[in-house]
């Protein structure tokens, strides 16, 4: 009901503001038997984690995750995995500026209008901080799913106006690794650049930028996915709407597909191995997915992020009293959210699709 | 589990598919004492049901609903209340011809692989059929808001490449008689004509296009939604996501965010009224939500249609035993599913809405 | 939220009042490929039907029941399977008498302060008259059970003060067969014709009593259940406890268990054919479930139902206006209310074991 | 899916092996602005911590809870409330003659079955180390609901055949002074020295005998519960079931209302006050519950326990090969385990009662 949890069979739920003790996560429903691999973890947190790079926000957090429960001798036991990642660097007097004051395009006022309290130092619970979280359970979801043929890979592909072209025919494993040779993590090394330049110049004029992250996942079987309301893409739609800053979503054709024929739309069937159980089509506009069933192909979404309210310029606002008044931006925030979201969007793709997997073999199997 | 429910408090769960007897649907939690008015929800039904005008499909359905239980001397009684509608029209003749074929872009596939079974006259459960049972229920979940002063509407915003302008400061009383006076359900007389125009050639060519709808609700009191996965427009875009052959959703600035600055999407609180209940923004790049909760002002979205996948021309297809075959569309179908899809995307909008409403009862009342 | 749904993966919702026009149930998550044969569901409602004997309430209704979705070409497709049971025999008039007036230990002065509002005429929804829903659904989940093995058999073991002795080693199919050559449902014929002999007595004397059904559940694999709230016995209990008039439930050992001493009480494991796959133990205080989860030993359990609450006596109430008055029970009742109640048992223990079984292929198939 | 949570509104997911690094519990849906006070939190978890007395086991725990999150300045915030309670004194050591042994009725053998692997130093998840978890969470709803002027008491009123008289009409207040002047927590001071001379007499013959808690609950309002599967009772039944090594469960008249008659066992409605908002019963064979749904009167129910498991005699056991062998308890273990559970039926009882309470907030405010 508070909304705190996703999934069914393997269901996250998270804790945690941004200035208290901790952040966490307990992952109920994973299946047993798969080993740990904390390093693999880690990694994942270090992609999203801030710092990084001198286009993300300075704030200083190792993002050092430590597991408390659910894993015995290096394997899940199929009790809850709780994981806990301790706040570090906490600062909270940057934020005693803005106790009184609701800043533009926070979530400061509704906040405060639904619970009548909030944490004033920082987002609260309403800050990305809390995604770290989800990137920690992603992580096992991905191992999981790794183990059983399926990829998911994500990257920048448009920052401001600046649009990456399409990927090629590379594999994934190729993909991340021209994706992780620049900050911005863009699969084009020249679109890259230009990203890096830019966000930079944003940076400088104490402004941000938005972005969008393109995904693509392999090796899904067909048959994921429920019918009527918890269509594939409607989860997944879900699952990216629910990361902080999003916009939009679309699947397959998304957007451009409204105003196409259906003649040129319809993705149709072929044969070529004369494989029944390898089924392809000609074309994806479907995005792999078919009445909100996978249906084998690569399945293909985009998400688009607006940029970050913080900015270091002066703006008008009303504070908690109703009067109007003015903010500036202190603290460290980021210029432009994408690069750090690459690992939180592949962290919540796996989470939806290693709970319908798992969903399904409760049809599949009975 | 198998997704045919939507909903937490309000929470409605569907049945039936496109040839059988009936299509229902459940409403439980539906709050007690509100009046039942029979003549409004045919009135909601009629404006989604098939062979209401020549860019339609001629299948001809009455959508009659009765309802079954949960209203006692005319109003509800907070017990399930079941409606029924049955299926008149079924014809299961026209379905013959592709009982061993896929249909490209449909789910025969899918369906076939997840379950090992199909109904296949006609798309069964994956039919847009399944959604007249969504607008009965979100009838009774607007006639509810209403009496809270929650207006919604949606209307057909672009048919192909073809857009309307933004809608000026009309009310949505007007807006609606506005849209009510052309078969296609768009706000702006003289584009409405010009789509109409493009369906008939479409139809006549034998092809189906595809559309976008636009949507706001106004009257929302600040306060809805959940903080991190139940976000309202995350909700907002699972229940646009799981109508049939929407590939896309985006609220407030949307896609084009992404390539706008912080200084300028920044949407500045101002309280004119000088009345701390009744704080505004400027601007409304957030789409009257922020931070997953809505914030007083019109929430807007809009939803991105596929073309429909049935066409009346030749298409190479795979049939059940995996053999390449061909296919031509028979049967009586939508060249443009759009101007019917409006009454859906306002149900599932109110379902949300509604839904949210009752939950954020248990947070402020508490 | 509003509790008219049972189950995760098997889950059914159920709707409708006794004097309403139907009741009805939607199973959401049947397993595909299940051969429905409506002659046994029929006959399993004919056990709970009213009228089948002197000791039952005299209503006449047929229970005639329609699948209206769900099925196709006699197997269950996956998709939602909807019944619908018309009411026939409503007689309204006979409550007439009650409209103003809390009927002692019925729901009335209970839903109308909580509603506001209910509907008169009977028990609306708090009538036993919804578990014929239960047990058409329970027919789905025994004929599925059924083709894994397991089989659930529930009879009266007990009587006002009249208890049967304990069932010796007879089998499932013989049992049944017993029990049903007595219309009380009890598998012991003497006992049977004691309990018959006293129901009649308290029938004529206006009153009603009290009794206990005994289950066993034989063939249910070791697995079943998850450790920590939704262990398997906590599951039934709930189950049973939710049947109209329900005041206890034990399993195993129960209430005797807490006089007992751990080292009487201990069931010892033994491996008599030296199949690791088939460990037993020596006795079964522990009911088939420990910690939880089945391990392989027969389920049994006991639950108690109160005497029916409408008698043919006057007693003292309120109305609703507050004022004390006198009511005189009309209309047509059981004088004991459990050998209709076996049926309910048996379908609603069947309903919590296919739930787990499905729920247990994502645990054990991952 | 995996049951390791519980409610709805007031939702509860705990974690945590009794020999891993901690144990937990996340609130998520605690209402916000509530006063948290840890000095009660603690008290509520030392009366079920071990080592507190001769009659428990000497494991020693000071089971020293932290906030991580959902509090700020004193108050919740409405957002996940997370605690956590080290384990301190593992003493793994203890258990490593038990890691390839199956111990009689423990959950060793159906963990092993169900997951293919366990934690195998004590019973890890199912151990009643997981409930103290709950006991903390217990005590914040127990906070919230004295708020609401309702409160919950229960006691030990039965140890092996040792039975406590009914309580008479003392206060909450008076009764919880008097249950906890003795060791074993009884209300009845006389009883209480029987029953622990009885106990201590067990412990020195290395055995365990079962009990039972009796519960009332004063100041519920009319209105809370849900008329179908999720009546109050069926809640509460479900909540004492889920507590380790609860056998049996029954409410107001119980098994003994089995063999009583209608006309004794009606509760007679009365109006003393002439106010319409407290009509009430002359006796409570109903438990404060009619149809689901609480009606003003005391809430009362039972809860029996079986003997602890663990006994330092020497059982025939079989081993994870499937070879018969012997087994002899080591470790520390309760004599009896109802001493310390009074605590925990509390916690449940309020867990659930907040839950329902929460919940109509949305039929009543709607």
């Amino acid at each position: 009901m508070a909304g705190n949890s996703f999934g069914q069979v393997f269901r996250i739920t998270t804790f945690g503001e941004s200035h208290g003790e901790a952040i966490g996560v307990i992952i109920d429903g994973c299946p047993p038997n798969i080993e740990i691999d904390l390093e693999y973890i880690q990694s994942e947190l270090d992609k999203r984690k801030p710092g990084q790079s001198k286009i993300t926000t300075q704030r200083k957090e190792s993002d050092t995750v430590k597991i408390l429960s659910g894993v015995f001798e290096g394997k899940t036991t199929g009790t809850p995995l709780a994981m806990l990642i301790p706040n570090e660097d906490q600062r909270s007097k940057d934020y005693s500026h803005i106790q009184d004051k609701y800043r533009p395009s926070h979530a400061d006022y509704t906040y405060q209008t639904k619970y009548g309290i909030r944490d004033y130092r920082g987002g609260g619970r309403s800050s990305a901080r809390e995604t770290a979280t989800r990137v920690a359970a992603g992580a096992i979801a991905k191992a999981y799913l790794s183990k059983h043929g399926i990829e998911i890979f994500a990257h920048v592909s448009s920052v401001g106006t600046i649009e990456a072209p399409n990927l090629g025919d590379l594999s994934i494993k190729e993909l991340v690794t021209i994706r992780e040779q620049n900050i911005v993590r863009c699969a084009d090394p020249a679109t890259a650049n230009q990203m890096i330049t830019f966000i930079d110049a944003v940076r400088k004029d104490g402004d941000t930028v938005g972005g969008i992250i393109s995904t693509v996942v392999k090796g899904v079987p067909a048959g994921l996915g429920e019918p009527v309301f918890d269509r594939l893409h409607a989860d997944l739609g879900k699952a990216m709407l629910s990361i902080n800053a999003v916009h939009g979503f679309e699947y397959g054709s998304g957007f451009s597909g409204a105003s196409m024929r259906g003649s040129e739309h319809n993705d149709i069937f072929v044969n070529p191995d004369r494989n029944i159980k390898a089924i392809k089509t000609l074309t994806n506009f479907s995005g792999g997915i078919q009445g909100g069933i996978s249906n084998g192909m690569d399945i293909n979404f985009r998400v688009a992020f607006k940029p970050v309210a913080t900015i270091m310029k002066a703006q008008n606002t009303v504070d908690t009293s109703g009067e109007e008044t003015q903010i500036v931006g202190k603290g460290r925030h980021d210029p432009c959210v994408v690069p750090r979201a690459v690992a939180i969007v592949e962290a919540m793709a796996a989470l939806v699709i290693v709970d319908h997997f798992l969903r399904n073999l409760s049809v599949s199997g009975s």
